[in-house]
């Protein structure tokens, strides 16, 4: 397409790497971008580069944070000793959003999948393993309901059970196959009222 | 959202001002963007940053270009006397994939919509009218057909019939209600083929 500028097609097979849009979304999102005023580009551009210098995983949780140490596992009122696993940042921000979770998260940034070659070394395991050497009282895995959601869970249990720590896991209030961040509010309690003991 | 880093919040926020991106696209775009190598992610940054500072309005035909003259514009085996007439630089492109008609184009960068408050000052006639007083024998009017189209290309043609200058309009080949950008290429040549003077 060396009908548009190269600077455009260059914009266009960017945008086009992105999940969910296609060349002619991208396209579209980029004659937009051209036509915006370059202030409002400019902070488009910003967003992304600032983003990614000035965010980490904390130290603790593993959650994406802009300080070493992320504003759950910073705060003094939430109960440390009970720690709710999830697949990503969205699902922990998906429990958040309910507000009567007091206790604090791990972020495993993915779940075991075996068909994508993505095993238990992949994800954040070791972090959360070493975590338990503390006082910890009760792990709850709210990974996905989905195949690899359910085997992280089962490998969890199996991985945790000999410390004598609780595992449990959240109830199947959450539909199976669903994805925990597009679920709703009290469907996320009702899970999390009704978990189980793995 | 403050479970979320405020730079996480921003880029989310920005992606949403994006046309068709709601804030849930925007936060599934948000952390792929932050799961990227850090490279990729400077080049979806750059190529924004880049495209806005490089691209300008081709001083003849107003497309969005590179160079201060477009390479259509600059391409002398192009017939320069007949001037087609789009509403958007997709649309230039979407009759340059024909690769059938040799003419020139004028990109007006809008249609005339009393609706939206688009007068005929809003988009780029003047810049037209002067490209008339050189030496050309047809101007074809590619608006889409849509209400704004129509409206536009009527206008064009008042405009344009006392300069004593050939004003035609693509044929109805194009089905009404539709975007010019997303045709295919057979329909836009019987549009072109069949064109009548207005």
């Amino acid at each position: 397409m060396d009908y548009y500028s190269g600077y455009i097609n260059q914009l266009i097979e960017q945008l086009s790497h992105l999940p969910g849009i296609g060349v002619k979304t991208a396209q579209r999102l980029a004659f937009h971008i051209m036509n915006m005023p370059a202030d409002q580009a400019k902070r488009l551009a910003d967003s992304i580069t600032e983003a990614k210098s000035h965010v980490q995983y904390c130290k603790c949780c593993q959650t994406l944070t802009d300080k070493e140490l992320c504003p759950i596992c910073a705060n003094v009122k939430r109960d440390h000793s009970v720690i709710m696993v999830v697949e990503t940042t969205q699902d922990l921000a998906a429990y958040e959003k309910t507000g009567k979770y007091d206790g604090v998260y791990h972020v495993l940034h993915g779940a075991i999948s075996p068909m994508l070659g993505i095993g238990p070394d992949d994800i954040r395991l070791k972090e959360l393993m070493q975590r338990l050497q503390g006082d910890v009282s009760e792990v709850i895995v709210a990974t996905n309901s989905s195949l690899e959601g359910e085997t992280t869970a089962m490998y969890i249990s199996k991985l945790i059970k000999p410390t004598g720590i609780k595992v449990t896991r959240i109830a199947s209030g959450v539909p199976v196959g669903g994805d925990l961040e597009n679920i709703d509010e009290v469907t996320l309690l009702r899970a999390l009222e009704g978990r189980t003991e793995l």
